[in-house]
């Protein structure tokens, strides 16, 4: 398998808690990540079925415009009393000025009296090279569902969700508590495993 | 790496040409490879922008929809000359009928007496499996076209296509002699040597 070993990585997305976390996360190894944004790349439309297919679409975009390799992330959370919603449109819950107030209501609105308050969050990264190769992980981390909306760390759904064995949102705990657990940092730990060099 | 140990794989295509040259050069490893159109797949829309994003989409919608690791299959003709098209339009150049005589000719057209006859056919492939891990790479093959046609080997636009250091079209080769050389043979190599396990 292909080992990564350029010294500046693309990370293929437009929101600034994706772009630091995976940014805290890779950290440890010798890259120079640089922002979608900052590149002033256009955002792709997301139009995969999957997490997978859309991390994909954003990752070989990003690669093919900047001739760097690109890292790009497509996660969201996914209820299990609600058939796996809201899934790859966890973001477009939020509408466009990205409220993500109003999303976790709609989760929380929409489960009702539901007493399955299970959910898992998921992350799917593609890490894509300009010549089109690619490699392509998912992480998973499962929990529960939570009522008000706990704590301001983290950005999304983080503050209703619980991960399985613990008290705390993702909301309420540190950045170094949350890598320790999430689907971000489970996927992370995959790809750094699939093809990145040993850290320096 | 992830390593290939399945015993079923689907090939996400339609394509008869492209299922039954994937089949053929799969044959050394002990997989049973199902084609799409058999288990009544729908073939997702093509939306990428790239060669590898559209074999991503398609190998993942189709993992996901059939339980079993899927590999699809993006490829084209790049005319130097006329930048690169028709790229991921290829099979588009060919109509809703799929005549590639009709393609051909329009690349013909296209080049007018443009000195610059050099081409070259690239195939990205993407192995998926149900729960998102991916493995993408690239082959290629380079060439130079031709004028009329020859030869009804192959499919697409083979009949005009004589790769580097050889006096044959595609067409007019053997599939064996074209297996040996082609852009679906050299992803396929990168792929095997990156996540198949050894054949038996």
């Amino acid at each position: 398998m292909r080992v990564f070993r350029e010294a500046k990585l693309v990370i293929a997305s437009h929101n600034p808690g994706k772009v630091r976390e995976i940014a805290e996360l890779l950290a440890p190894y010798a890259v120079t990540v640089l922002g979608a944004a900052e590149l002033g790349l256009a955002e792709p439309q997301e139009t995969g079925t999957t997490f997978a297919a859309n991390a994909a679409l954003k990752a070989h975009a990003a690669a093919q415009a900047t001739g760097l390799p690109a890292l790009a992330d497509d996660s969201g959370l996914a209820v299990t009393a609600l058939g796996g919603q809201p899934g790859i449109l966890s973001a477009r819950w939020a509408g466009p000025d990205r409220d993500f107030g109003r999303a976790m209501a709609r989760v929380n609105d929409e489960l009702g009296d539901d007493p399955d308050r299970s959910a898992r969050f998921v992350c799917a990264l593609t890490l894509a090279w300009p010549d089109g190769d690619a490699v392509s992980v998912e992480g998973k981390v499962a929990g529960t569902l939570v009522w008000p909306p706990r704590g301001s760390g983290g950005f999304g759904y983080d503050p209703i969700f619980v991960p399985q064995g613990h008290d705390m949102t993702f909301g309420e705990m540190t950045p170094a508590a949350k890598h320790a657990l999430s689907h971000r940092a489970d996927a992370l730990a995959k790809l750094v495993a699939a093809c990145f060099a040993d850290a320096a």
